[in-house]
């Protein structure tokens, strides 16, 4: 490729202007990367629901116009002032949220959640100088989460930049960028089944089926899903499923049942819904004594979780992970790492693949509850 | 002493006859010990919260006539058959709850909630029989928690009994048999501080006490002690508090005074008080990221914690213990001898001291709320 380091480069993206409204393909204006920013070109990117949630902008404040996409595959096109980890050449997953390295909780073992480049949704341009690297005739597109990966070429923060092994196929590992990750990491990070451990995962989405992978790779011995549709269990079975438990089938709580099937609760609980009723559920269905209940789901605002403190005073354990407890940079390479072990099956969770130009076909099938990721070919 | 295997002892106790009535020293019958049970005499008793509220016995199923008490350190009489752990001479100290070494929560590392010794309030009886050891003119008087320690003689399960160092002085390492471990276990087995940070303490009784002498002992660099009663500051820098909040002085809520003082939160945080709003506020004022809350207090039958689910989500932590998650017998022998290395200081928590036959004064002092222990001199 022409070497078109520190000029704005033309391309196409695939634009939103309006809430709920299918995006357009347009020419736009990518700007250099200033101080600490990469401009990478997409390959790869794929879906997630989080792009809908905020596309639909239901009851918020909406930034449009805006590029959406955060879940990619891409190769470094050149770096700004200050950047000495990355050059150009190299292959990146660009992620929601960043790590610094220099905060208090990048210095901490125990978080992920990067104060300088932690996930702000509301945002909508650079940190840097307030502003998005993105235009059409002059006019600014906003960016989402600092990645809009719905664009030929994209401007990062390179802390929220992973740099990977290149030999990865990025049409597969991107998926790698949010929800596999979250719901992979939610097991082997934070609720950490030991081997022959039983774990129950509420919410048989890409996420919760993700975290049933890490429950597989953990070795646990019963790996029940809960979900209210109950299609979804023949797909579960590929990442590991067991058993599966559909709460519209019973009349007592789904606690109760779980409880029952187990022998007192299981040992470990993944909660990736974000219904309050499955987050409760999920803690207390729980063993006593040693069992850890894992919350991933996104609540609603005004939601509250409600146990008796009893629940809790029996030895059971309660928390919560935020990208499965990975720090961007430092953990996302060694995910990859498991991909080309062939430890990670990454392709089952590849349903569906279209060219960029149908992008919004992606969006169809998100809506209708279709497959699990579908990828979105830039070239 | 003379030898009495096998045979009834007769010898003082203080019998509760009623409910909030005061103990009347009696001439009880101790039967020997049956299978896996095990007769000692006790040499020294200490009060605790628990003796008093199941004495009071509000809005509880009466058990009485009862021998209360369940913090001691004895001397083994004699032994049941099936009994090749203790033999008589070892100095051990009685626990209201058990280690079977058999069951599944005896047998998981994480565990101390014995399915076959849990604590049971309502009992009065032993295991093996379903009767007492105790009675006064062939009448039975109930025991409480297997323990019955206001006696000069009982009879415990042998799983209730950890065997210690005999050169421990039994009027000093008596006060580990419950609420000393609890608090203390609290923080070294569950909240787990690591060296230099910061832990709030929720309520700075004699639990909550032994919670700031574990984070003293992690080398925690700040102790914030919170109370609602500020007399108990004082008391608490003895025991590394280095900060004091009372609730009552702020019109925001505490957690949101912790927060501000400790930069969004603290590190680990121990509530030892049982009242459920500041179990929400111990959890609420840890930090997002790393932040570990473990509630120790118990609370009442009809509580609801509650918080919003993204407290948890922002990786906060929430577990609940019960006595500190120490296995009786495999782990209490341990705790004494860090009294024996004086890394664990024990006399700062023996505020009083009376003879048995005053027994009723240490109930005086407690629900006063004068002191921290009583010890209960039994010769």
């Amino acid at each position: 490729m022409a070497n078109t380091t520190g000029q704005v480069i033309k391309c196409k993206a695939a634009v939103a202007w309006e809430a709920g409204k299918p995006l357009v393909i347009e020419e736009v204006e990518v700007a250099p990367p200033q101080d600490m920013e990469v401009r990478i070109k997409i390959l790869f990117t794929s879906l997630c629901h989080t792009d809908v949630y905020f596309w639909e902008a239901k009851g918020q404040t909406p930034v449009f116009p805006r590029i959406f996409g955060h879940e990619a595959g891409g190769i470094v096109e050149s770096v700004g002032k200050g950047v000495t980890d990355l050059q150009p050449g190299d292959h990146v997953l660009p992620v929601f949220t960043g790590e610094c390295k220099e905060c208090r909780h990048c210095k901490s073992e125990e978080s992920n959640m990067c104060d300088l480049l932690r996930i702000n949704t509301d945002r909508g341009v650079m940190l840097n100088d307030g502003k998005s690297r993105f235009s059409i005739n002059g006019k600014p597109i906003y960016n989402f989460v600092g990645c809009s990966t719905f664009s030929e070429y994209t401007v990062c923060h390179v802390g929220c930049l992973a740099k990977i092994n290149p030999e990865a196929p990025l049409d597969k590992v991107c998926i790698l960028s949010c929800g596999i990750s979250t719901g992979l990491g939610a097991t082997l990070n934070v609720a950490k089944p030991k081997k022959g451990s039983t774990v129950a995962v509420f919410g048989l989405g890409a996420v919760g089926l993700a975290a049933c992978e890490g429950a597989r790779l953990s070795g646990a011995s019963r790996i029940i899903g809960v979900d209210l549709n109950a299609n979804r269990f023949n797909e579960a079975k590929k990442f590991g499923c067991t058993e599966f438990v559909n709460p519209k089938d019973h009349t007592k709580p789904v606690q109760e049942v779980i409880a029952e099937m187990t022998d007192g609760g299981v040992d470990r609980s993944i909660e990736c819904t974000g219904s309050i009723q499955a987050m409760i559920s999920a803690f207390e269905c729980v063993h006593d004594g040693w069992g850890v209940a894992v919350l991933v789901g996104v609540p609603n605002k005004d939601d509250a979780f409600k146990t008796h403190p009893m629940n809790l005073l029996n030895e059971r354990t309660l928390k919560g992970t935020f990208f499965g407890n990975y720090k961007p940079r430092s953990d996302l390479p060694s995910v990859v790492e498991m991909y080309m072990k062939k430890e990670l099956e990454l392709e089952k969770f590849i349903t569906h693949e279209v060219p960029f130009a149908d992008i919004n076909k992606a969006f169809d099938l998100m809506l209708k509850g279709e497959g699990l990721r579908c990828i979105i070919r830039m070239e």
